[in-house]
């Protein structure tokens, strides 16, 4: 531990990619935006962080990149909690509701009982409609033809305008705005300032800029990863894309027909896979088994060649 | 501390008046409910934890009453965070987006990506339409008159049918659910289970039973309050009721306030908060001040005289 | 709302009275310290939050101490959360074993598997050995008399060597640091980057800085609450200090026993706390009544007299 | 989602397995324990809560155990927090200072400013004193001859002896027992009871059973797996095992050098790795990177050859 006598006069951690842009608004959806309102940390805290914890001092900068690797694989998970930022979100209460799930966060929103509702619901271009997933029974996939499209905005521009003319009369007649709001569309347009430390935010962006994910949502996450904290902490997001967005994780069973099939045993890989209750027929067709299914996935994706 | 040898085979704790209504629901609003799905401890569960802070065995009722009000009356909280419990809700959006704020529970939703949305928003009765407050910026106050409610609750119906028509166009043409449900109205019910400790719990009850929480989340937090917890947890329940739901708190000021007019002191009360920014004139008039009218509404309570 | 395009670059928010003593250690017991490492936001960001709940624009100063105040009275807790800071500190492990059980803070500890146990333990002065309190279990009140503190500080000392020789006598055989720690005192030093909102140091404060809370941990939360917190946040500090230290709150039957009394009805008073069951003799004795003797002491506190 | 006509009255989910064994405990160390107080939920309470997300009624027990270990597979962690245990649990408080870094539980712990300490301190028996790894920093291996050993668990019994002599001299002097402690050592049990849910539960498992765990806290980790979590939720117990013990994860990279491995392509992988990084020579000798060792530990469990 460094000497008390030591300690010098410090000045705060700046990050200058990051105070470059501190207020402006990265657009997102139709309407709305995500801006840093400011921070606290670097990469350069996590590593000061980590080095309580070690009783070290500062070391060099290829050292950081190493540590900060090692920190984020090995998912020592608190010195990246001694970064956090303060964003301000415009985004449409749909969204937010998925969005609010994250407990570990703060949060002061837009209150609708306080102020007028903000006069703006996410609208949905002719060419944007999506259909149901059928492999997904939470998923999207594939767009409407525009000619349909155009009757579903339609629609959309209708609803909308409806439920802002209630809104409003209710709100002239004097209705308490708490009660007036109940009827607006869940794509009405929300604020909030969202804080939350690092650790927790790449959380959030591990689930919500992943495919799967609904499309609104991950917009936002997609802007937060790649336009905030790549300029924030630069390190930590190359070893979180190399370490969490990229990755994958085989089960216990999975490792063992990985190295049979590695090393040339595809006979002895179906034969256990067989055992472990993947594969059964009916009518000479192979039946369908999620876990099964997961796997060639990725194997296809590692171009490994399947045995069964 | 006991000794390892006494250790007996335990009996999970139950409550029965609580058991006699496992899974039955209390409706509240036109068409929510809350129900109990299950739960882990009780009163006798709070002694039994704070005297293992004590280092203590178990004592006689009249004690655990004395101990319990002891606790909770010097916010001894962790012995409260020893009882669970799990409710089934059904609830409108708009008062679950209020709900979900409370970040200190467990939540699994019903899921609009996945399965249709619930066929049912909440209405409101031509006599149930609320006006703005005046004196309260996010309250309301007073009743409109059914005449003018009844143009209201028609215009809602419209709205909710156009809204309910709309989305299920959606669902039929092939629209992805996570998008066709984008302009549902906020009113829309939605399921949950929720899970929380009793300390959580009590914190949740005290600020949505407080008169300034709106209406719909209130009615939840009542029937939760005096219908499940006060079954639950009596004794908890009662010196709740005390300390927290009836409970008065004064600042350092009130109280040097408080102890000039309770000894016939109201000059110099008078003259204290005068010096304290309390009291100005403009054109003879008292000109408003906040922290004086929430210190003159308390006096009114407790039947003191106010000395200006 | 503010609208999108008027949104301008931001600087961050930084207080000069902080930023000046950036890094410094404060002094807390014989070798312990407390320093800032960096902070987040300031009394300017709590009324820029609030701000956003309301939809509303930057006002004046004057207008900032009244909105602090008003949301510290009335524990609108978020805007507080919205602030964040980061401190260094050096504390006996016996103390930071309290410490720790506050859950809302992120914590880098110095790891004594991985390095060697700092070589300090908190020593006590001969005229700092405290009794145990006799009205309170859990408390100390008064102190020895330094010839007999004198022979208690050299069993301290005698021990603190002996436990350090065989701490080294292990390290030197080679003893993994995991293990070899074992058997150190409770007030061998540790040290720790701690970070939180002011929302959660405020609650920490508030329970540290009472006088229940024990010694040394209470002279840690002064040094964080009258050296940092008040420079970091003055309007707020100001606040807490009339709303929450020293404030006090009654139950609801106080407050019935407190209207009588300012009216002049001691016996009314008196009767009531019969009824209630403060008030029972043995052998003509006033037999002790906790309930009670708290109100009592409030009582005295305000100068009003007890009428039994 | 179910008619609310028909909710019928539930009765509370019971585990035999789990009752059979409510309150006894499970030795741990020389003198520690482990025993289950209570519980709420099961593996069925797990399936009933993501079936509330789904909208879905109840399936057969081996549609369970397939949407189980989905769950658990895909990180839906919400439906494993219906699930809460309270465990009673006496542990000394160096593997303590551990534990409660894990802060979503709910915690209470003996107080030993109320209450006399504990008068047992964990000992070490002479064939139990562990070697400081030279690989691992923090870790330990391979163990003491019992010859040296003697030497020091005298050394032990000495320093506890002593410890405890000077403590029970400061308590009959009239020293506070909060100050009384001080010098008490780190091996002195606690008790404590601790409450989690089972997803905040697994995961401290994850950590805990992990080879790199300190030994002393991993006997515990076991514990609670293998003797109480099997017992309470033995197809979460058997999904966890196989989804998180015994799985790895690997890295973008790692991924496609396996890819290529698989598909004998042994030379380009190893060019791959020296344009990434991890090939340099030092006088012939491949010098030590970190992040290769670890691909390579993980190849030789695969029994996959590696190319350098």
């Amino acid at each position: 531990m460094e000497d008390e006598k030591t300690f010098e006069k410090l000045e705060p951690i700046r990050v200058k990619a990051l105070d470059d842009i501190l207020g402006i608004p990265f657009k997102v959806l139709d309407d709305g935006f995500v801006r840093v309102v400011d921070y606290l940390g670097s990469d350069e805290s996590i590593v000061q962080a980590a080095r309580v914890s070690y009783g070290k001092g500062t070391k060099q900068i290829s050292q950081d990149r190493g540590l900060i690797r090692y920190l984020l694989r090995h998912r020592h998970t608190t010195p990246f909690e001694m970064c956090e930022i303060k964003l301000h979100i415009r985004i449409p209460m749909d969204a937010w509701r998925q969005w609010i799930r994250h407990r570990t966060a703060n949060v002061n929103e837009y209150s609708t009982r306080y102020s007028l509702a903000i006069e703006s619901a996410q609208t949905t271009n002719s060419d944007q409609w999506r259909m149901q997933a059928t492999d997904n029974k939470q998923g999207s996939s594939g767009l409407f033809d525009t000619e349909l499209g155009k009757e579903m905005t339609e629609d959309e521009r209708f609803l909308h305008e409806k439920s802002r003319e209630i809104y409003n009369k209710r709100v002239e007649q004097g209705v308490a705005r708490e009660q007036a709001r109940k009827d607006l569309p869940l794509s009405t347009y929300t604020e909030a300032y969202w804080k939350i430390d690092l650790h927790n935010l790449l959380h959030f962006l591990e689930l919500r800029m992943e495919g799967n994910a609904q499309l609104e949502i991950r917009e936002y996450a997609n802007t937060i990863g790649r336009e905030i904290v790549k300029r924030w902490a630069p390190i930590a997001w190359e070893a979180f894309e190399e370490y969490a967005l990229n990755s994958k994780e085989f089960s216990g069973f999975e490792l063992e027909l990985i190295s049979l099939l590695a090393n040339g045993k595809g006979d002895e890989a179906k034969s256990k896979a067989a055992d472990y209750g993947w594969i059964s027929y009916k009518d000479d067709k192979l039946k369908f088994n999620m876990e099964r299914w997961e796997f060639e996935n990725k194997m296809n994706d590692l171009e490994i060649q399947i045995p069964w």
